[in-house]
């Protein structure tokens, strides 16, 4: 077990006490990240039910050790047709709602609203909610994934040199991620966009050679039981040109400036202001082209908290971990970006990234 | 572009007959493969909207150059509210069922629900239907995908050896991809599963040590073009047992025969049956644990064909390539799992995989 049996209990009781706050009285979940937060079992099959009585996974045979092996305090069913299982346990209980995640299909849901025709099926966030606030322990979870990851960077600039491609610098972060005993893997993909590559903004590493003059951007994160680091750095191979020194200064600055504005009770919209504010005095508000960041755990992109455009109005609270990334993309020439991984604490932040923020020249 | 302007034309035709078919007079994707599959498009953001006489690609303005350069006779909108604009074109057209994928959301479909009130919103599946049957260009670069894999498969055979780790040999086909040009990606983490390992079913590669005596199964695949291969062999580090050697040809066995099952016009469930039946016979039915393979293209698991007892019933056509990948898995000691992939044809199968399925010792 990742946590220990007192953790687990409490993350039920907020969950249970989330429910009874929007009248929802039973809850089925199957997101990977919401079975795991909840029960700690991270196997396939997987299906969860919670009521204020019971909590029952349903996995089946093969993969039950497992189960058991991963969770406390919680009844495993091998029943193959869960949806009726459930429906049966539920009867005559008092239930009348039953909540399921906000990102199950369309499908999914008819097919629940079908087996549970007795209940009124909603929507429930209640445990996407609960995810928010990172516990002492998930949050030395996270500073240890950090840590493993800033290794990795660290041990990866040696082999950033001319000649070699975008694609080859990814796989030695991969290849040394994959080496880390206490590391489960890489976050995501790692991303190596070099020169005017960055201002395509989905670009994915290629055959792009490095050389003299360029701006590397590396985007990376390491995973450490389960939970998630994201951080970004960007290098000059050789000297910066002016323009690059200015931009990368700039984004600096906005990185500063939204850190400062990062503390419990403030707007998520406040704080991607502060940064995209500092780039638009700059004369570079249109080449700032995504969010300011996003909540950060056991996914890479964890739900209900964001820092973009669309982003819903959400006010930041004790224990909230968020990326800050400012960028600048430069048409045809270059981009910076610079992301760090950070803590919301009452009166401002816990900065988990440690790596050099000045513009290291390799 | 990946594909010629008529193969293009020709996909699109196909779903508008479908959709005529099923009266959508309006389609909504959003899926990646669904609108690659349509448009040629592989960025974010995305949303496609097509009809009898339209089809629009909605992106924004940062990605848009990338859209051009990846479609044609397709028009490209970067009006950032694709909802409100997407009601206001097909206002007066006679439009009155709008669809939208199966795996949408069911917040998105809400949401699509609320925008286009004046329309009956339904899930649809008619380009998942299309993607079943593979165009011959499609095939053809399939056919690379799967040589690309063999080449990897073969070259990381010298680095299976006792002392090594699951994890470093998945990592030495990961770098091998990487390095090759045509290549995408992996289409997925490669398993590399030694020894007793196998018994758990979703077992990631870990830092158990290869040692004399293992059977090591490898489960890997290149993306070539945004398609996919996938391939399974399991090796022998040394001399296998007399029980290894026996679940060995049982599973080549049970292969050969589904292999043999499959044809136009015949049933998944037979095909997967005649896999089923003879390692039951061989009296290990319990250990074959999952189902027999999935269909495969631009997604590593393709929509709509399945060969488990959970898997719709289908029958399969010319064009349909599917995996062809039964498994005994020997609780506690070792597994074993043979996977090909192969393309239905009119009265049998074209198998894609070439690679040596006789037991090879290392």
């Amino acid at each position: 077990m990742d946590f220990s049996a007192a953790e687990m209990k409490a993350r039920l009781s907020r969950v249970r006490e989330l429910m009874a706050g929007e009248s929802t009285d039973a809850l089925c979940l199957s997101d990977e990240h919401n079975v795991r937060y909840i029960s700690g079992f991270r196997g396939e099959p997987r299906r969860l039910l919670i009521t204020q009585s019971e909590i029952i996974l349903y996995t089946n045979f093969r993969t039950e050790p497992w189960a058991r092996a991963q969770t406390c305090d919680i009844e495993i069913s091998t029943e193959p047709d869960a949806p009726t299982d459930i429906a049966a346990r539920l009867e005559g209980k008092g239930v009348r709602t039953v909540g399921v995640e906000q990102r199950v299909t369309y499908s999914a849901y008819q097919n629940i609203q079908q087996q549970l025709d007795a209940y009124e099926v909603k929507i429930s966030a209640v445990v996407e909610t609960a995810r928010m606030i990172k516990s002492q322990a998930e949050i030395s979870y996270m500073r240890t994934a950090q840590k493993l990851a800033e290794r990795v960077l660290k041990d990866t600039l040696p082999d950033i040199r001319p000649g070699v491609t975008e694609r080859f610098v990814g796989g030695r972060i991969r290849s040394l991620v994959s080496e880390i005993e206490e590391a489960d893997n890489c976050s995501f993909d790692p991303l190596v966009i070099a020169g005017e590559n960055a201002w395509e903004i989905h670009h994915k590493p290629d055959f792009r050679e490095i050389k003299q003059g360029d701006m590397i951007i590396v985007d990376m994160g390491v995973r450490y039981r389960g939970y998630n680091s994201d951080m970004t750095r960007t290098f000059c191979m050789g000297s910066p040109t002016q323009e690059m020194r200015r931009v990368y200064e700039t984004v600096k600055a906005a990185q500063d400036h939204a850190l400062a504005a990062i503390g419990a009770g403030r707007l998520n919209h406040a704080v991607d202001a502060a940064a995209r504010d500092h780039i638009e005095a700059a004369g570079c508000g249109k080449l700032f082209t995504h969010g300011l960041g996003h909540s950060i755990g056991l996914a890479v992109h964890d739900p209900l908290l964001g820092f973009g455009k669309a982003s819903r109005e959400t006010t930041l609270a004790q224990g909230m971990v968020m990326t800050v990334e400012p960028g600048i993309y430069v048409e045809g020439k270059f981009g910076v970006r610079i992301e760090d991984t950070v803590v919301v604490t009452t009166d401002g932040c816990d900065n988990l990234t440690a790596f050099e923020r000045e513009l290291i020249t390799l």
